[in-house]
């Protein structure tokens, strides 16, 4: 059994530069726990591949950072989240293992005042089906929409969060579940918040924004706090960030989704 | 010294499903010829990745199609002939290697006639100056103009060649070169002829744009005819398809790029 302490660093692993986003949610949070995250930038996107694939990869991913003895290990990805969240616990023993659709969909349960939920994401993440099932657990009469978006990642890493294309896009995308009138949308991809203003834009105010990286903050804190776990001063190395691949332009992509300057990379074989 | 036969097959790769638009030239040029294709679809997009990532992947997938004893092999993406085309010829020694970016330089200098040539990639074929490098080579004064069009890709694989959002990103990508009096556009990217449609409307009828898949298919047959390795008769296998990930809707998007319905595919592992 491993022994987890308090000063361990809390590992975190994506696809790609999309759970940045996740990071920065969980220090905002947590400014004093030490994290370690792994992007495999190398094989990114999963959203688009096969579940067997995914597994693969995933399992990979995870044995990477079992590596830095985590006291837990957060799935920033929404397609792993769905699809290979079972191979990671078990590689993970008896450490933690929170995924992003758990805590999106139980927020989404939450905020929904009818109960019905509109959930967007990437091709493999929607037809898993994950969310849906996730939110029927939670609250059986659950009306579930999903929409898959694949091309919100693009737009979100070419930086035309604003461009009127994305607005046409969102519209071409969320028309369907604005004509099921959900009250609730999870965006359910690493990426999607920062499209945020062209998906509130479009859906309009009346339905309540979802952000699973916010939600798995929250549950973050409630894991480590429950096991007595919380880290109590600020930590040498607040973020370790490990990638597979540092192609052209990583440092300005990377920190649109980070929200500040990026700590030194180290670039890691999977 | 590998003994190179008329019935032996033309080897093709490429990251993905994209190549298959150079598949669709050679079938059309040569229908005699047998085809081994392979598209890494578990590892694509190569074409946001880094110079030694997509080395890596091009020795992967040239070692993988010499296991077919290829009379040629053809190097379908561009992002590989624009980065990696050394690394497929040392591997694959005497049998002769052709990448797209050659064929497609020298149908642009040949089509153009003030010399004045845009050229339109991924942000790695872009960024690497291959075909900026090849023009050159060919025709010293010529000018030209480069644009990374990443967006081109996921519009192509989504099926939305004729949505407005299309429209309004090939104007955003492609206003540059036409404000520096471009009279020929080099499709350097096997996904772009699905958009043909849409760049057509943006450049308007003055300027002749320039398929690298049609380029390759007239150098395929110069190189076999030249070496009588031209094949006779219809082959048993006239196209044998093979696959790193069978990822959702693959049969569907690749039989948009093939233009006719697919063959089985072979999964296989690299």
């Amino acid at each position: 059994m491993t022994k987890l302490t308090a000063a361990s660093p809390i590992g975190i692993f994506d696809s790609g530069v999309g759970g940045l986003t996740v990071v920065r949610q969980i220090r905002a949070l947590l400014p004093n726990e030490p994290l370690v995250y792994f992007g495999d930038t190398a094989r990114v996107p999963y959203g688009t591949k096969s579940q067997p694939t995914i597994r693969k990869y995933a399992a990979d991913d995870a044995r990477l950072l079992l590596k830095y003895d985590p006291k837990l290990i957060v799935v920033a990805c929404n397609t792993v989240s769905a699809l290979a969240l079972d191979v990671v616990k078990e590689l993970a023993d008896d450490i933690p293992v929170l995924g992003v659709i758990a805590a999106g969909a139980r927020l989404a349960v939450e905020q929904s005042k009818i109960k019905r939920i509109g959930v967007i994401g990437t091709s493999a993440t929607v037809n898993s089906g994950a969310y849906q099932s996730e939110i029927h657990r939670i609250e059986k009469n659950a009306f579930v929409f999903s929409k898959a978006c694949p091309l919100f990642v693009p737009l979100a890493e070419e930086g035309l969060a604003a461009h009127d294309a994305t607005k046409l896009i969102a519209k071409e995308y969320l028309t369907e579940l604005l004509e099921a009138n959900i009250d609730a949308l999870v965006l359910g991809c690493t990426h999607y918040p920062i499209l945020r203003g062209a998906i509130r834009e479009t859906v309009g105010n009346s339905v309540t924004i979802i952000d699973s990286a916010e939600a798995i903050a929250r549950d973050i804190k409630s894991t480590l706090t429950e096991k007595s776990l919380l880290n109590s001063s600020m930590p040498c190395v607040p973020l370790k960030l490990l990638v597979s691949d540092v192609p052209q332009r990583f440092k300005s992509i990377a920190e649109v989704f980070l929200g500040v300057e990026l700590p030194d990379i180290e670039l890691v074989e999977v």
